[in-house]
């Protein structure tokens, strides 16, 4: 990575491991920023989800993904109950600053249904990819 | 692309190209599906917009990325101002049918701050990314 204007919006050395950061920077709807998650090594998108400002400070802090549940209305540690981790190697926002992209490594697979991606069928309903683990043994 | 499992959530035969979907599968919220648009060459996440039943209709009819502007009420076909168009290789749907996935070739940049990707700087505020285009001549 490298800072090729020599400018920031936030932050203040040029070292790309996470500094503080200025949350004010970041716009939240009602309270959650959503987080597109991409594979580090082969960049296929693994999933979508939200974070609130504490699942952002939590994943800055430890390194390790974590989203905020809407349906359970609380902080969710990806793989806690899986073992499937995600370690979060960087982190990009967008122009409007209002969603976020994380780059991770991914522990077996970031689907639920048993997929390596969220994304394993197209439009059409047709299934792109392999399992990668069995849902059934996990969940 | 291949049916790995010969399963499909909807459309009738094994074409890859788009067919009639079902839009009763898929989740809308408040009217709006999120869609990640990544390039299909670069694997690069590009964008994050929204689309509503309208604008995914239109961009499966065309091919071309047509999206809901929130701020405008209104659809907006990207590139319609820049000439920056998005020709639609593919489309995958999550696990919970409530985000979209494009696959584009992005003729220019994606970014109206010239940037090829929208996700041009770090978390810490570094920019990573060099303009493919001077976005004061277009804008």
């Amino acid at each position: 990575m490298q800072d090729s204007k020599g400018n920031r919006a936030a932050g203040d050395g040029a070292d790309p491991s996470f500094h503080p950061v200025d949350f004010s920077a970041l716009k939240f709807e009602n309270g959650l920023i959503p987080a597109i998650v991409q594979d580090a090594e082969s960049k296929e998108v693994l999933m979508f989800a939200f974070m609130n400002e504490e699942a952002l400070r939590l994943t800055l802090e430890t390194k390790i993904a974590h989203y905020y549940s809407r349906s359970r209305k609380s902080i969710w540690k990806k793989g806690e109950t899986s073992g499937h981790f995600q370690k979060v190697e960087q982190i990009y926002f967008d122009c409007d600053a209002d969603v976020l992209l994380l780059m991770v490594k991914q522990t077996g697979g970031a689907c639920h249904n048993g997929y390596k991606s969220c994304f394993y069928r197209t439009i059409d309903g047709i299934i792109v990819s392999e399992k990668v683990f069995d849902e059934k043994d996990i969940y």
